[in-house]
């Protein structure tokens, strides 16, 4: 299948593309230029035709992109048309920030579970979700079906937990702890880490 | 000077490298090969060399990198050796998260003012910051010698917002909005958006 030649590079590109896609079929406009995709996400028209002709056809010369078709396929490809099951590992500060984040069930990825190993927090409950002890996560994730973890504990017990997420049959984590996990190479993981974007931008100043 | 012509995509990588060293360094470590920090971050060797030659010639061949120096030179090229002042707009349970999250002073980011337009919300404080309303956005921030600043604000408000800190002189943006920022071409944004990691990992599932 051609989609496994696509660059990570220009994977991590298309939900951009999708965002604002959704932002301008929200506002009413049918038809979108590569020129125009290119000033509102930043990217250069040339790159975001190359990017999309990985997956199909999708524009007419001239005329450019059908803004609700492009919409959907990108929707299909990046498997945003169906639920996603997640599950959380730290309720501190941006355990409880994650869980109240809206954002995520408008793009079809709900938190179903919240795991915390600090016995005060367990049993406490974040916008009706209680907090599990970590002894019940391998059973936890196979009754929720949950497919996706996001791991927001300490930078010290973040391997750890990656481990037993996998270890309980996970092949997906967002891990918000700042240090890389060393996971069997079937595992997706995509990091997130607000001190990387900011040095990434300190180099210009 | 060399490092303009340096590709983003480089300078997005130093930090990874920058913070497995600092980890390296911790242990104990004084030595490290361009192999050990490929398997540690996840990219290859050869893209570690290449990178890094951007800079100067930091390792000897078949010895590799002294830790210490390596460390210390990349946090002079990601301007990590200085202090920065940060502000942050939207005190939610977002912003109190950014607020608490200790890592960041590690790495020398102070948010020294919270702002927000919900007058519930303005007074309280975080962390001992009191939550500023938005008029006092722009006198804070020459005061304060504000450089960057964290937008945590609903999609709605992003744009507005970061016109607002422009105009009051900052040059650099930590944006956590789910929306794509169109400012002038000399103000360097960063984006944050876990829904954007999320798909990319979706793609492979």
């Amino acid at each position: 299948m051609a989609q496994a030649q696509v660059p990570d590079v220009v994977v991590r590109r298309l939900p951009l593309y999708l965002r604002t896609l959704t932002y301008i079929e929200d506002s009413g406009q049918e038809v979108v230029s590569s020129a125009e995709l290119g000033e509102r996400t930043g990217f250069s028209p040339a790159q975001i035709r190359r990017d999309l002709s990985y997956f199909g056809e999708f524009g007419v010369q001239g005329l450019g992109y059908e803004v609700s078709y492009l919409r959907k396929q990108l929707e299909g490809i990046l498997h945003v048309d169906q639920q996603w099951h997640l599950g959380l590992i730290g309720a501190g500060a941006l355990g409880h920030a994650l869980v109240k984040y809206r954002t995520f069930q408008r793009w079809n990825y709900y938190i179903k579970a919240v795991f915390d190993n600090d016995p005060a927090r367990i049993g406490e409950a974040i916008d009706g979700l209680v907090i599990q002890p970590m002894p019940e996560l391998a059973r936890t994730i196979q009754e929720k079906h949950i497919e996706i973890a996001i791991i927001a504990v300490p930078a010290e017990h973040a391997q750890e937990v990656g481990e037993q997420v996998v270890d309980s049959g996970v092949r997906a984590i967002l891990n918000y702890a700042p240090i890389n996990l060393v996971l069997p190479p079937e595992v997706h993981v995509s990091h997130i880490d607000p001190v990387v974007n900011l040095q990434s931008i300190t180099y210009y100043l």
